[in-house]
């Protein structure tokens, strides 16, 4: 199975062979060619849907029914799609500012000092 | 070497770990207690510092010098930080709504059709 | 001279009598049909337009010309512009959550004390 | 009674004086020391919290009862004291970069053809 990183990096290659290649007809063709402004306004308008999708599964939780119990599977898969935008948003900003997922992954490694955790389930495996 | 899975499901983990032990004093466990809220105002908050470091690099480049080179050095390096704050917090709130970092990542190689990319890089190595 | 409440109490005069008239097609009507979740997409994303407009501003003084002077105004007027969006789409967010401007001013002026100020203002006229 | 244009300004006036003197331990003279982007930051901070409030309203408007009515009320008070803090933190970037929340109003009152209605108000009194 294909790990995380091969995701990322996947999606960061894509990026960066639009980015060389901009006459292409693409959504992210047309966010390089509009230019960094329009890049970081996606960012800005993703981080408000994730605020209100999860505000949205927050309210269903305070609701109890059946009924609700599936609205809210709908509404917690809706975050996960709107992280996935944010987060797609972000790497298209990486790739515009010459920068890597593995940039930003070592900067969370170091901060937050999963290293020795991450070498510890290594060794599990 | 660890992959981003690694890192990603690392800090999942010990967000997870966090939440089920909000006694500790630890930021994390400070969000978790304050609530949804207070982790939603950071992902807002953390966005913009994106979009403000962005546009930071976007001005050292504007202006040519070799000393706007170094600067230019520690500014993207700065939007790696800023991403990273972005994509943590994410990881909170994927925490606090019972998702995992997966749901995310499979949301984003379903919608941006990396899989066969990603199959194809595999076979590479 | 028409004051700043004619203003503010126009432009929600409007809003509102679109409220009761949505089958018209403008622009506020179509997001009173589309709800709350694009009004509150509307002003995460002119948030992030004024943070940008702001942030060019400061670019542009950080770089001393002749030529800067006249962009230098041309960006403080966007910055004007982009606050003007973001208040726009705040009023219509009031209208559709049965608020006035009146609500927000008087709250401003409680808060931040103003009223001694406005008093003794009035009092100079 | 003052009218808003008086209170936007006062408010405008005050944040004026306190840029001249940043001496003052104020909490809008720390913003100013900060410099632009703490002020930014809080622009978009509040935006997050203007679109929270409001989700909150909307999820107490989906679940009827006695209760819930005095709640909507606190909920639909908190959209306009947030909205509040959103308009004020515009206030001291206008400020900031020597803009008058005039500029605003005149952009406001251009863009949406509000200055006819205005008139129309004015000589009813």
């Amino acid at each position: 199975m294909s790990s995380t990183n091969d995701i990322l990096t996947a999606v960061a290659d894509i990026l960066n062979e639009r980015k060389s290649a901009p006459a292409e007809s693409s959504y992210v063709a047309s966010l390089y060619t509009k230019g960094l402004d329009a890049i970081l306004k996606k960012v800005g308008e993703e981080a408000t849907e994730v605020v209100m999708a999860a505000k949205d599964v927050e309210a269903a939780t305070n609701v109890e029914s059946s009924k609700n119990a599936e609205m809210h599977d709908d509404l917690q898969q809706k975050v996960a799609n709107e992280v996935a935008d944010l987060w797609f948003h972000s790497l298209v900003l990486l790739a515009h500012q010459d920068l890597h997922p593995d940039d930003v992954l070592a900067e969370l490694e170091r901060r937050f000092g999963t290293s020795g955790i991450v070498e510890k389930a290594s060794r599990k495996q």
